[in-house]
């Protein structure tokens, strides 16, 4: 490619220095099962065994054998991949393998229709602009109920068949009643129409517990708790309420906080009252059962049931974000199922391209489905042949057996926590907790910013401990980790089905050397090449 | 997959019936070149001519054999495809190849760096985001310098060396001067904070032509001109100001009626006085220099002029959607560049996937690249391997021999239109328009919301006459052919740079066949399968 010159360093220069500072600048060049491989010094490969496994996109590791090898004849078949308006046979059969799905695991038949996308972050947004578009709806059809009330109280008045009741003034700030029926009502729907055109202008809200992580795009970021992804782009989108995750209680206090009522006319014995309706000020309460990048927090099954209860309380739906946690990685093809979390949307994407196809879903149940947003809605790259016939691929292997898969990440999941417990027990002044589900499990440091240890405490005290502590396993031990994005003291671990005791070894003896080296703040051997 | 039963119609069936009502619900299973196939009743293959090419997305024609040959040779080679937050070589060598291109095509050095991302609408995502985070490290830097005149004021009236000046209260509403240089600073002080408050409070706003389109992701949606699309959706996110594309002198216009001050204090000659300070009102211009969706519309050189000048004038920066309109697709590999437009941002997506993968990147010029937009915004699919090789090999592909496929596109387009404006000239009252660039043509069909043919009436009033005539082109000529998103009366015709002098016949004896069928209002055969 000879036109073209070398001018290295523009595709994130910044991040690539960041990522270098701690060691972590490393080229990889081949990827299989838990092992990513660079090239040493000789050029060969050197395996680096990989806990981070796509931030969970990896469910059936690097490059799984048979969806490599399907993807690649799928490729030389000359499958249809751009072919927008014309019947998605692949995309509707996936979307009833995901039902099929669903309903063995919820336990329920009803349907859950299928907007399909291309990442994570979008099948977010198209979540969010269905639930604000089934909220728009909903606001349509009370304005309307709302102005045919006040055009029966005019007729009704004008007609002298009803009088507007002394009560309804209580609502009126400035002018009693003049006496005049008909003037009085006028008095009264102006009054009603500035109250409600008030609220119509409103942006609505989202409701998300903190910690919560749901993508970096403009409405998605906006339900992203950490700040610093957050805050500079405020302005930018309709913001979200955080609920503390250990305080369910709080849920109803948030959403008090923030109801407003609309204002309605009624007319019952001949008298014209003031009647409020509730206006909804909330899209919906969006969750994931284990946060992912907040730092491996469990939603717990009373915050899931206080959850359900108040969003049913005001009609506002439940969306379940399952990016990172589901397609298997808890032990369970949904991980809201192990807590009892039933979602009126699901979202689902990482995995479900099986590591090599990029695609994502909004699932929405019947019950609260807009058929008409499907004319509003719809991304060229979407719903195409080739990623939906991977992701076919990838949930008959899931499911396969009789769903033999998520019994084995079970299984491995335990095995692995427990090698984790054990070093927390012998380290208990190094590490603070470990908890997850199946192969999506975090262990927590305790916190080193009054260590003693220069480098230690600089790392610790301006959030990258987690990753000095990644930049160590990754030099000394060929050993891949991350910290949680927002929660720097929380190595995240979410390796392939694919797990072997001897890699669990592995991880072990790296563990036990850092939690040795942090104990005896070796800062030298913690910071040295 | 025994454990997954059928449960058809989920992805999207309203879609599927309103595609189905003309015609349009076919399955194809094979694609090559400019070709799609459906099996025909014998379940044999029947060829489709078409000229959608994935709405832009195959400038190299479907399933491009190199590209296809060369994805299955990365699959096979075990290439990393999840490997975030190492050092993403393939990105970056992207990055530099895109950088020489875009060198070579504006004639200039500054370099442009690369955000990497999914798809169109999360490449604009990006660009908003990255406006938006430019416009608040701005307005934190002119509130501090604002906060350091404050105090500067405030020191020097404490010190008997300023006092306020008399035209200084012109600004305050309520009071005039008390006679105490301190307390009348402190009245100034509060009503330019109050003042300032407010101004800070309000959400951004974005500029677009008429007719813009940018995706539907929660933020691009609301760049996005088409009502339908993006009003149901406007609480959740920062506005546009649409300006008329034909009407280069609104562009100032607009920016004048929404423009806001800021006040700052400034101390001269022992007179504190209250000044006015820019307030960026706006994130950024973006515009596509031949709008896709809106109806195959030219920016004019004089518009480009009216937008780099005015943006200019305000320090907004240009962000020129090349999503659908480069990649070569207007000749040139930036339509842009045919017009003498300069972007501070570019976006490409579609075609710079080959067809075959998911990519898309924001380019952002140095002089307004922000570095620490990198720590706050990323994407677990964006920067993989694959997709950014893919799309090293359709840029080789696009370069080779000096730049030919740029000249190819430009002369089979120059073919292309030179049958349509025949075919135009020989049914001026049934075709309206020809227009476009290289291989991104548009052919506006004359209103027949006055047809006495009743079906064509309906159609036609219903604003599905495009795809009638689509659904007919399909049916009768196995051409396949849509309109516009948001002008339906417009057919776009976006071949691949193969497209053969048979090809173009085969769509002139369609294009003559449909045009006689509306000239004669023949209704019978326009609707008859």
């Amino acid at each position: 490619m000879n036109a073209i010159s070398s001018d290295a360093g523009l595709a994130e220069p910044h991040l690539a220095e960041v990522l270098a500072a701690v060691g972590l600048d490393v080229e990889y060049v081949r990827a299989e099962g838990n092992t990513l491989y660079r090239l040493d010094e000789q050029q060969r490969e050197a395996p680096v065994l990989d806990f981070v496994g796509g931030f969970g996109s990896l469910i059936l590791g690097h490059n799984h054998p048979e969806i490599v090898t399907y993807a690649q004849d799928l490729l030389r078949s000359q499958l249809p991949i751009h072919a927008q308006f014309s019947r998605a046979a692949h995309a509707d059969r996936l979307a009833s393998a995901l039902n099929s799905v669903l309903r063995r695991e919820l336990g329920d038949d009803e349907r859950y229709f299928a907007i399909f996308a291309n990442s994570g972050a979008e099948a977010v947004e198209a979540a969010v602009k269905h639930a604000e578009f089934d909220r728009s709806l909903k606001l349509a059809a009370l304005s309307e109920q709302i102005d045919a009330h006040v055009t029966q109280a005019r007729s009704l008045v004008q007609g002298g068949l009803a009088v507007p009741a002394d009560s309804a003034y209580a609502r009126l700030d400035e002018a009693g009643p003049s006496g005049d029926p008909v003037q009085d009502l006028e008095e009264l729907i102006a009054h009603v129409e500035r109250w409600n055109a008030e609220r119509l202008s409103t942006p609505p809200l989202f409701l998300a517990p903190e910690g919560a992580f749901h993508g970096k795009l403009v409405g998605s970021v906006q339900l992203t708790h950490n700040e610093a992804f957050r805050t500079p782009f405020k302005a930018l989108a309709a913001q979200a309420r955080f609920v503390p995750l250990d305080q369910p209680e709080a849920i109803r206090k948030t959403i008090d906080a923030e109801r407003r009522v609309l204002l309605d006319l009624a007319v019952t014995d001949g008298a014209v009252t003031v009647v409020e309706r509730e206006f909804p000020v909330f899209c919906a309460f969006v969750l994931e059962p284990i946060q992912g990048e907040g730092g491996i927090n469990m939603v717990t099954r009373e915050f899931a049931e206080a959850v359900r209860s108040a969003c049913d309380a005001i009609g506002c739906p439940v969306v379940v974000d399952e990016i990172q946690s589901g397609m298997g990685r808890s032990g369970a093809f949904l991980a809201s199922s192990l807590i009892g979390l039933r979602g009126d949307y699901y979202t689902l994407a990482k995995s479900l391209g099986g590591g090599v196809a990029k695609t994502s879903v909004v699932l929405i149940r019947e019950s609260r489905y807009r058929r008409e947003f499907e004319l509003v809605h719809s991304s060229t790259f979407a719903k195409d042949g080739f990623s939906s016939l991977v992701a076919l691929k990838v949930l008959e292997l899931l499911e396969a057996d009789g769903g033999r898969l998520y019994r084995v990440v079970a299984e491995r999941g335990r095995s692995l926590r427990t090698m984790l417990e054990t070093v927390r027990a012998d380290f208990p002044d190094v590490l603070k907790d470990v908890r997850g589900a199946g192969l999506m499990l975090g262990v927590e440091f305790q916190d080193q910013s009054g260590s003693t240890a220069g480098a230690v405490r600089d790392f610790a005290r301006s959030g990258f401990l987690g990753y000095a502590v990644a930049g160590y396993l990754l030099r000394r031990h060929a050993v891949r980790l991350f910290p949680t994005g927002s929660a720097a003291n929380t190595l995240r671990l979410e390796p392939s089905v694919a797990l072997t005791d001897d890699e669990i070894s592995q991880l072990e003896a790296a563990l036990r050397d850092v939690c040795s080296v942090l104990r005896d703040q070796d800062e030298g051997r913690f910071v040295g090449a």
